[in-house]
C-alpha cells in the first residue's frame, strides 16, 4: 500500500494509490477515519483500516492533478544519521563512532513533499548546498529497549528522502544546527510504501539524479548502522512513537564519468570536503532520488528569495 | 500576562494566571480561542485576545488542583544552545564558535511540565544525568532576515527550563543525538512569562537548585550570544514560526562549600568532565529553577523504569 498527503484546492488530505497514476481519497472511502498520518498510525491497526477501506477500490483522482505534501506533519522526531555509509565516511575523511549511530534532529519546515520546489539558499547566505539521497524509515507502533530481532516489527513504511544540507553552515560550529535545517530544503516522499509491500531494506539500492545525471548509486546494506539497530537504538533513551521518522544517511558520490565536466571541477565546489562527482544543487536543476520498491521522489530547486528582513 | 497549560480529569487546556495561586481556564471566558497556545500564536493578535479575554476575571481555578504541561505541544522547532555561558565553556574546557551560536534542537517527548517528574535512565543505562537550568524564549511572531535590533518584537514570552541531559549518551558521537533527548529527561515551565510583563531579558539571573542547595547562580548578560543574536541567526535559514522555543544555555557550577561533602566529591561523577559542585540528578531529588520575573520550576526526578522490551 502506498500513502500519499496530497493539498488540492479544497485543502490537505490523505489518499491511497490504486495504480501508478490514480489514488483514492481517504476521506471518500473512510470519512471516519482521521485526516493525519500520524493519528492514523497512533491507531490501533490504523493501517489495516485504510487497508479495509480502500480494498477493491478504483481510484478516480488522477495524481498529477494535486500537489503531494510531507506525509508526517509536526510528528514528535524527524531523525537523521550522519556518516552511516562508508563510502561516505571514507570521500569525508571524518571520524564517526563505530559503536554508537550518529544521530541529529530535523524539524518538519525544513521538508517539502515530492514535486514541490527545495529551496536553495540565495548566495548571500550559502552555496555549498548538497543533496542526500537516504532510504526513510517511519515507525508505526511505538516502543521502548526494543531488541534488534523485533525491530522491524515496529516499522509502518518506508519512503525516499532528500536529506538537503547547507555545507557552510553545518560547519559554523560542532552540532550540525541549521546547516540541516534551512527552510524547505530537503523532501521525502513520493508515498510511504508499507512495510509489508517493501520487504527487507537491505536488498535494495538507492539512487541519486541531478538533471538525469546519476550522482549517487549505492545498495542499502552499505549501512554502519542498519534500521533494525538504529531502532533499537533509539528506543533505549525514549518511547519511539508512531510517525517517528528516521532518514538512514547517504552513500558517496559515484566517480564522474571522462566527459563529465562539472562532476570533475573541484573548483565549482564551496564546502569544506571537496570530491570528485559531487555537484551543489542550484535553482533549475531537478534532483531525484530513486529506491526500488518505492519509486522516484523529484524535487525542482528553486532560488530563496534575497536575504531582507520579511515579517 | 502568565499562560499555564494544565491537565485536569477533564483532558488538558489553557489557562491564564490572575494571582500567586489561581487561574481562569481560557475556555471559560474565550471559548472560541484556540485550545493550543501555538495555534493562538499562530493567530494575528493572540495574545491580545487571551489579554482581553482574561481582563478583570478574578480566577477561582486553584493551581494546586491542576498539572501543569508543556505549553508548546509539538511546535515546529525546540532549539536549545549549547555552551552559551563563559563560565560554562570554561568549566568543560571545550571549544565553541565565537562567530555563530552552538545549536541542536530536541524533541516534545524530552519535556515535561512544571511538577510533573522528569525521569532519570535507569542504572543500567546511564548515570551521568546532569540538569541545566536555562532561560527559554518562545518565538510569538514569525520571521525571515530579522535584524538584531528588531528580534525582541518578535518574543511572545520567557519561561524557565531544564535542559536535563544524560552525558554518556551525548558523547556516543559528535552530534548530541539522543544524549540531549531522553523522555521526559528535562522540563519548561511553570507558564510562559510574556514579553512585556518579564522586560530585557539581560537584566536578570538564573539559579538552580538541587534538594535546596545552589548549584547554578548566573546572570544572563554572561551569555555569548544574546536572545537578539540568536533569533537573528536562526531566521537566516529559515521562517521563524510562533512557539519555536529556544533554551539559551546554561552557566558553570558554582564551587561548592566547604561543608558540601556531596559537591566536594569528583569520585561520585559519572561525567567525562568532572566539576566541582556538579551532582547529578537522582531519583528522589527535587530540582528547582528559578528566574526574578519568571518564578520557580520545580520537578521531582522519578527513576525510569529498567531496561526492558515495552511496547
Amino acid at each position: 500500500m502506498k500513502i500519499i498527503a496530497f493539498a488540492d484546492g479544497a485543502g490537505e488530505a490523505l489518499g491511497v494509490m490504486t495504480g501508478p497514476e490514480h489514488f483514492v481519497a481517504l476521506a471518500d472511502v473512510a470519512p471516519k477515519l482521521p485526516t493525519s498520518l500520524v493519528a492514523i498510525l497512533e491507531m490501533p491497526d490504523g493501517l489495516l483500516h485504510v487497508a479495509a477501506a480502500v480494498e477493491g477500490q478504483v481510484g478516480k483522482r488522477e495524481l498529477a492533478s494535486v500537489t503531494l505534501k510531507p506525509f508526517l506533519g509536526r510528528a514528535n522526531a524527524l531523525w537523521a544519521l550522519a556518516l552511516n555509509f562508508k563510502t561516505h565516511i571514507e570521500e569525508t575523511g571524518l571520524t564517526t563512532s563505530r559503536e554508537h549511530p550518529h544521530l541529529f534532529l530535523r524539524t518538519a519546515a525544513s521538508y517539502v513533499g515530492a514535486g514541490e520546489p527545495i529551496l536553495a539558499p540565495h548566495d548571500d547566505v550559502a552555496r555549498a548546498f548538497d543533496y542526500e539521497g537516504e532510504l526513510a524509515v517511519v515507525i508505526g507502533k511505538g516502543g521502548r529497549h526494543i531488541p534488534y530481532d523485533r525491530a522491524l516489527e515496529h516499522v509502518a513504511g518506508y519512503s525516499c528522502l532528500n536529506e538537503g544540507s547547507v555545507r557552510e553552515y553545518q560547519h559554523h560550529n560542532r552540532q550540525f544546527g541549521l546547516g540541516k535545517n534551512f527552510e524547505a530544503s530537503g523532501s521525502y516522499g513520493p508515498w510511504l510504501v508499507t512495510a509489508d509491500e517493501f520487504g527487507d531494506p537491505s536488498t535494495h539500492r538507492v539512487k541519486t539524479r541531478v538533471n538525469g545525471v546519476t550522482r549517487q548509486d549505492a545498495p542499502l546494506d552499505d549501512m554502519l548502522f542498519d534500521v533494525a539497530a538504529t531502532i533499537s537504538y533509539l528506543s533505549q533513551a525514549y518511547t519511539l512513537r508512531p510517525g517517528d521518522m528516521i532518514a538512514m544517511g547517504t552513500p558517496g558520490a559515484l566517480p564522474p564519468a571522462e566527459d563529465d565536466v562539472e562532476g570533475r571541477d573541484l573548483s565549482r565546489q564551496f564546502g569544506t570536503f571537496k570530491t570528485p562527482g559531487l555537484v551543489h544543487m542550484r535553482p533549475g536543476d531537478l534532483v531525484e532520488v530513486e529506491i526500488d520498491g518505492i519509486g522516484i521522489l523529484s524535487n525542482p530547486v528553486s532560488g530563496d528569495e534575497p536575504a531582507l528582513y520579511r515579517r
